[in-house]
């Protein structure tokens, strides 16, 4: 069955799923992104990818071309008519063509809204048992990480680095310590069974997944601290992991082919993958 | 007659000129552009253009899917198709499109190539008469201005922000000095007449007609400085001025609403900019 694809009212083929070359996604990377995990037709945390949509396209004053219900209204028939059970549900809206090209908003267009499937068995991920390795790379983003555009360049460069490095993640280096990882959130448990993650701000995109398990964590009395830690902080832990939409909680193994404590995913880690699991299950709509 | 749109090896109607949703210019802002000016059907300057393209590809591992000379012969095909006399050739070059969405470098994936083409009579334009109004915001941009991405959206607002206080062009501001307008290169006049201008780095895009004019500049024994300078040097100096290719040379007589000298544009910034549309015309091809 051929993939269907939302875009602008419509559920079109993934072959006929086409944006003029005139959109501002396309020329200006004028547009905004959110992507939603799937468990069993169900949307995961939706309600929190939601609300950071709203937030980002707010920051940058880009209407949204339809109210969230209707959003999740077609998230729902999305995921329904691709027969979806585990995957992601990713949505982009972008501030619409506009001819000719011109860096101000323009007064007239549409914002185009796209929304694609993407099926993944996220809960029994093979790097989920394994953990993964990271490669650390220079953060050289823009100063507004906290708003999650589509202006994706120096991740897509930091996670190709990754990859030709044999690691499946970038962890972005600022001023000696991580800012978070090219698509996800970075932890570390310290010596101490501290859970550290650094503190939300516009140095790093407020992970919706990372709120829920630090969250989780300290419902189970395990010690959150919110701040910035090096890498080699997180070489001396006893545990490191991130998380995000698309892979909930992995541990990291290996950080510029150094291990972690022993080299395999820890207890706590797993724990907390489990814990989230549980919630994105329970709390699924 | 419906404007003409260059995509992928057609040459097609502007409502045909569409790009897959999966395309990575519209997903991550994966692609690189050039802007050329045309004069008199003929193009301005365009090895250098073509040449800051190749390098531009070449710092993120994009392949150029067609050659520069057959580049340029489409690029002067579409200007024979529009019958476009005044006016701006746009090139966008992207990593093309892949299913699924993937950060990574996708291993089958062609090159999309765009070409557009725009009327602009930038030789007569009002604003060269007048001068321009310039806005200072916060230089907010990734670590690599000197490649040219499409990852556009700090300088979209940034240019909005000025335009919305009533300026034609932001001057970012990085550690108390002027890194280079939204889509132009800065420069002024110091009170010694000497020409400042901001030295080439990853700080800024190596401007082809900031290249272009210092060097006529320097030709005609004005002495030539390249270091960054600060508002308050600018709002001292005897004038300042922008160049672009769709600008050429443009003065600026008013930043943050404080004028530059007498607020009007002053006798170098106008003979540099005559000096350089001499040049582009003797060098048009």
């Amino acid at each position: 069955m051929e993939q269907i694809v939302y875009l602008d009212g419509a559920f079109v083929p993934v072959a006929e799923a086409k944006v003029s070359v005139f959109d501002r996604g396309f020329l200006f990377a004028d547009g905004i992104y959110e992507v939603s995990a799937v468990l069993d037709g169900k949307l995961i945390d939706n309600d929190a990818h939601l609300a950071r949509l709203k937030r980002s396209v707010g920051e940058i004053a880009l209407p949204l071309p339809e109210t969230l219900e209707r959003i999740v209204g077609i998230q729902k028939e999305l995921v329904a008519r691709n027969n979806l059970r585990d995957g992601l549900v990713y949505i982009q809206v972008t501030r619409g063509a506009s001819i000719p090209r011109d860096f101000l908003f323009p007064k007239a267009a549409k914002p185009t809204l796209v929304m694609i499937t993407s099926e993944k068995d996220i809960v029994n991920s093979a790097s989920a048992r394994t953990g993964i390795a990271v490669k650390t790379v220079a953060d050289i983003r823009w100063a507004r990480r906290d708003i999650k555009s589509v202006a994706l360049l120096a991740q897509v460069l930091a996670k190709q680095a990754a990859a030709e490095a044999g690691c499946q993640e970038a962890w972005m280096i600022e001023d000696g310590k991580v800012t978070e990882g090219g698509s996800s959130s970075a932890f570390i448990l310290t010596r101490d069974d501290v859970l550290v993650t650094r503190e939300n701000s516009s140095a790093i995109l407020p992970g919706c997944t990372r709120k829920a398990v630090t969250k989780l964590a300290e419902e189970r009395q395990l010690r959150v601290e919110e701040r910035a830690f090096s890498v080699e902080e997180a070489l001396a832990a006893k545990e490191a992991f991130v998380t995000s939409a698309s892979l909930f909680v992995q541990a990291v193994v290996r950080i510029d082919g150094q291990t972690v404590a022993d080299g395999k995913p820890g207890p706590i880690t797993g724990r907390l993958r489990e814990i989230y699991i549980d919630f994105a299950r329970a709390t699924a709509v």
